[in-house]
């Protein structure tokens, strides 16, 4: 490092445990900063709602009037790590228009308001990053934005909520209800005492909206994502699974879709899907994370690591935060975003997965031909199929469960099957109907 | 894409695998690339070394006059897909003196001219990318570089060899000899017909050099490297390492040493290696590459994918490629050399790894201990042994066998005990020693 070059000023807004996490590792690893930009990096200010002397940092350091530390002339980059869309998007939204680069991990914001937030950065010619937005210190914005940006993205999929798939590591793993692995969860502080955004799916579909952005060079928000959650999920379908050779994981999806016509649109979603157990999705763990994707030419990716937690969201965030002030030193910016695509999103309807469906039904002659017969008027065609009889607790035969797994089809010819399934008089209940994902045609 | 943004001229030196699949993604891709750019990539000659009209490319764009194609003015960026040190590096040179990108897949070159190759660079205020250099598609050098550039890396270890996956993963499925192994992997077209570069390490030490050049901001060689092949991986070691537990895998390693000052070392080593079956890189097999990186705040991250081939290394090359064209575009460079942490290569003798070490002794009293006692003389702690007898083909007891786990110890403890070992009269000989990865202490 030059000692004589000019200091970049850092302003970074929030102390939770990823701020924290980042004001320590500037003050620790200073010397390393400096040499890797050409430049010290210099913390201007730290923006708090309270501002109080028991956070472990500089008091004089700490200020609650972030539009004031947003303004400051000595501040040239500005970390967003506080969390809700609003105040985020005000602060981030002037730091851009007053020309200082952005570094954010706040997928909420960026799925919602990519588009104003893109356009500020290119007006005012900065860097808005946000590599630790999705799957904490794993890099995948970097490699799909640029390690990928000679070849076709085909499909991402990913494990990208730790809340959720610790939730179903459990279940699978112990055979627990849905609310008893939930209830342990925030015992432990996996599930926070809300958990609607990680167990509903709205965290895992903001970061689809990300992905598909930048995989399909298209803009793709929050509200274009298809999205159910797993509080549906039962310690049936996990047996179910077992049985097919699979595990259930809520998948983040993103794929590129082509119709008849060589039309090509995006379809972007989260459900919780069965995979196969030699599928690699298949073996991540607890709150780990991991994405998998598929380009033309560089064929199956995975990257995997831990997608939450103060220090690896905060590596994620330094990476960048090194990025935009190299930029700053020696000129150049880093890429914007690419829409030039402007792919149509697809509705769930068209989107073909395999599907599981199991039955419970009368136990008479006949059953399983009306059953399969729905299914073939639809063109939904079945792979495998298995029938059992059920006995009551007294050990009598009351009826049979129909299990059966499709080939791939779309969603509009399945729901369409299950509606007429229901109606079957031999039919007394739809048990489940889970998609398959990762396991082939 | 702006139609009146002036083409980026392009010069593509190889028409190998990854040539062919280059040229064909430019021209196939042409409309998305130039979109992602901001003006047209224009290939306007590719180097080889006889032209001829049957290679699948217009014979106009064919040259074998290198000198030539990377000299002229209307070539922006050179791609050096061909192969060998020499005359690669004098193109590259000569491109870069002249103001021209490179995008190189050129492992060997890079392990052992980086410095040049970079000074050449910086100079120039041209950028010189290598992705595909390491780990074919895998996006291993951007988030290295890049991602991580906020982090202290402890540690990269990675499968980066396929051909030797591929020969150690069939012994591991069959329980192959090594030579019948690699006969198969010949006649497959997975090993070349003198294998050397591959089963000897040189290719994965070239690949070490590079990782730890950038994990550690210290410039590493090829010489740096500790390297030993795999022609000497028995049968009988994999069925030692299944009774541990584990499968043996080549391993490039790059370690941050700390010795009892606290000053800071780059370890650099290739060497097959004994890992337990739970460690993510035991269950990379074939012809597939993975790289674990292990960073201070990130945790750790894995990464997996293809490491050879030709339209993976394309990928990678693609991606460089088109960050160099944007540069050029819309001004600007990427990441450059950085060295600033000159830490010392650490020699093998003090690196400390676990060992498992199996001798052939005679089967009278005492042995166990006086073998014991040279492990303990050198204060290299054993943290399990197990002593069998050994029968001849009479089924008549002819010995023992002593299989000994050591806990970390530093590779000049663990030789000097290797040595004494031999000289003892009660053992009859060392059938094999192999060192522990990702095993804890």
């Amino acid at each position: 490092m030059s000692a004589s070059e000019k200091p970049v000023g850092i302003a970074v807004l929030g102390l939770g445990n990823v701020g924290t996490e980042v004001v320590r590792i500037l003050d620790e690893s200073a010397e390393d900063l400096a040499a890797r930009v050409g430049a010290p990096l210099v913390l201007r200010g730290v923006g708090v709602r309270n501002v109080s002397d028991d956070r472990g940092v500089p008091v004089d350091l700490l200020t609650d009037d972030i539009e004031a530390l947003v303004a400051r002339d000595d501040v040239d980059i500005v970390v967003e790590v506080m969390g809700p869309v609003e105040p985020a998007r005000k602060a981030i939204l002037a730091a851009l228009e007053s020309g200082k680069s952005v570094v954010t991990a706040n997928k909420a914001l960026l799925a919602q308001s990519t588009g104003e937030l893109a356009q500020a950065a290119e007006q005012a010619r900065v860097d808005l990053y946000f590599e630790a937005a999705v799957a904490g210190a794993i890099p995948v914005i970097r490699p799909l934005t640029q390690s990928l940006a000679g070849d076709t993205v085909l499909r991402v999929a990913g494990i990208v909520n730790g809340t959720t798939n610790y939730i179903l590591s459990a279940m699978s793993d112990t055979g627990a209800s849905y609310d008893s692995a939930l209830a342990d969860a925030s015992a432990l502080g996996y599930a926070e005492a809300d958990p609607t955004a990680d167990v509903e799916g709205y965290d895992a579909a903001a970061k689809a909206a990300i992905l598909a952005s930048i995989a399909f060079h298209t803009r793709v928000t929050a509200d274009d994502v298809y999205r159910e959650g797993i509080t549906k999920v039962t310690a049936e379908d996990f047996e179910s699974a077992k049985a097919l050779g699979c595990t259930i994981k809520l998948l983040s999806i993103c794929e590129r879709i082509t119709n008849g016509d060589g039309q090509e649109s995006v379809s972007a979603r989260v459900y919780p899907a069965l995979v196969p157990l030699d599928h690699p999705l298949a073996a991540v763990n607890g709150a780990f994370n991991a994405v998998v994707v598929e380009a033309e030419a560089a064929g199956r990716l995975m990257f995997y690591g831990q997608g939450a937690g103060g220090a690896p969201t905060a590596s994620a965030v330094l990476g960048d935060l090194v990025m935009a002030a190299r930029n700053r030193v020696q000129g150049g910016r880093g890429p914007r975003e690419s829409k030039y695509a402007r792919l149509a999103i697809a509705p769930i309807g068209v989107v073909p997965t395999r599907y599981y469906v199991s039955l419970y039904v009368s136990d008479k002659p006949g059953v399983l031909s009306s059953v399969a017969a729905e299914f073939a008027k639809r063109e939904v065609s079945i792979a495998e199929v298995r029938q059992e009889g059920v006995v009551n607790e007294g050990g009598q035969r009351v009826g049979a469960r129909i299990a059966v797994l499709t080939h791939r089809a779309t969603d509009a010819a399945l729901s369409e099957t299950i509606t007429a399934l229901g109606d079957l008089d031999a039919v007394s209940s739809v048990a489940s109907v889970l998609r398959m994902e990762g396991a082939g045609e």
